[in-house]
């Protein structure tokens, strides 16, 4: 399967290639606006892999042309970059394309941060919106540690959680993300429960902030 | 110290008064709308505690007058129901009582619940706009599964998360709640951080929904 990951230079998509590229056999297409960004990317992930797997498999791509040859395509960016990103790429999407979304809409105080979706109710149904109709969209990959993720020598131990309205798109989803070593998918349900999953991340984000050693922290549904 | 439960006679009070009986010292107080009922409660937990623990200090009362003795009062009433019951007790609070509320507004539809907050922000927030100024409150045992709580066959490995405004009541919940065995309390800032402390609640269930053999699914942060 082809992957496509669009911002694929950011930190949740840095994590995500070199943990697909470690851990399956899939081939990973890095995106970016700029393709020269995406092919510096992808040296420092080769060399990141170096000691963690003999087939790396990963290429370079303005995000139009990772999302054209990707069978799915997981957009990577962050929130207030959605919406353009998808539409950016929307010719290159079509019914055969799994498109996956993992941006939380976040605000910060000093509190900590606060979940703040958008007028669709999840920036996962925002993506579902401003995708082509034909489009399946899945939400997951919300709720994990960056740093956590990109970091190979952590080996996890976590859940993320997967909601869609196409059951076929979702399966892809659930069986693609179970392919990581140390995380378990699970399913929440249809895309009108987004907003349930992205306000974790806010909540994983102030756990972290209010308790000793609890950096990074993540999510296990037990 | 004194926990009044009130609502003591609902599904979490029940749990709640069974499992601080079994893994504590405190005395446990049982609130009611009806003093009957608190009553007829306190016989079915003295039942259920007789083969798990020898020294059973229950009590049964009025709402009112459980939280005029206790130190510590949890708010355990469906949350359509909770403003009521902070003002009925309103007078029987002050500065040394905690006022803890565990309640979280949803809402169902076809797709499971969703998490539907009162226009304070969550019902955690509601609480202390309806409570008395010098009383601090904190939210706690949102996210518990009623049934496994009230199961003392059911070995708990779980997380709460633990918010307050005043440190002092937070640190008395925190370490109140980590004296439930296999129960783990964190804290998660102040009130302002309640609604995504809540809307995991809506979460658990419809994962519990979703996928099998999780049911009364809870959550770990790790």
């Amino acid at each position: 399967m082809r992957i496509a990951l669009l911002g694929g230079t950011g930190d949740i998509g840095e994590g995500l290639a070199l943990r697909f590229t470690r851990d399956t056999s899939h081939e990973i297409l890095i995106g970016s606006r700029d393709p020269e960004k995406a092919r510096d990317a992808v040296a420092d992930y080769e060399a990141a892999l170096e000691d963690h797997t003999d087939s790396v498999d990963i290429k370079g791509f303005v995000n139009e042309m990772a999302a054209d040859r990707a069978d799915v395509v997981v957009c990577s960016v962050p929130p207030y970059h959605v919406g353009d990103t998808v539409d950016a790429v929307a010719d290159s999407l079509d019914s055969d394309t799994v498109l996956v979304t993992p941006a939380v809409g976040m605000k910060g105080d000093e509190d900590g941060l606060h979940y703040h979706p958008p007028s669709a109710g999840s920036v996962t149904e925002l993506v579902a919106e401003r995708a082509p109709d034909e489009v399946p969209v899945v939400g997951a990959f919300h709720n994990l540690a960056a740093g956590a993720l990109a970091d190979l020598e952590t080996e996890l131990d976590l859940d993320t959680l997967v909601v869609a309205d196409d059951e076929a798109a979702r399966d892809t989803v659930l069986n693609l993300a179970g392919e990581l070593e140390g995380l378990r998918a699970l399913a929440a349900g249809p895309l009108a429960n987004a907003a349930e999953v992205e306000s974790v991340t806010p909540l994983v984000i102030n756990i972290a902030k209010y308790n000793d050693d609890m950096h990074d922290v993540g999510v296990k549904w037990v």
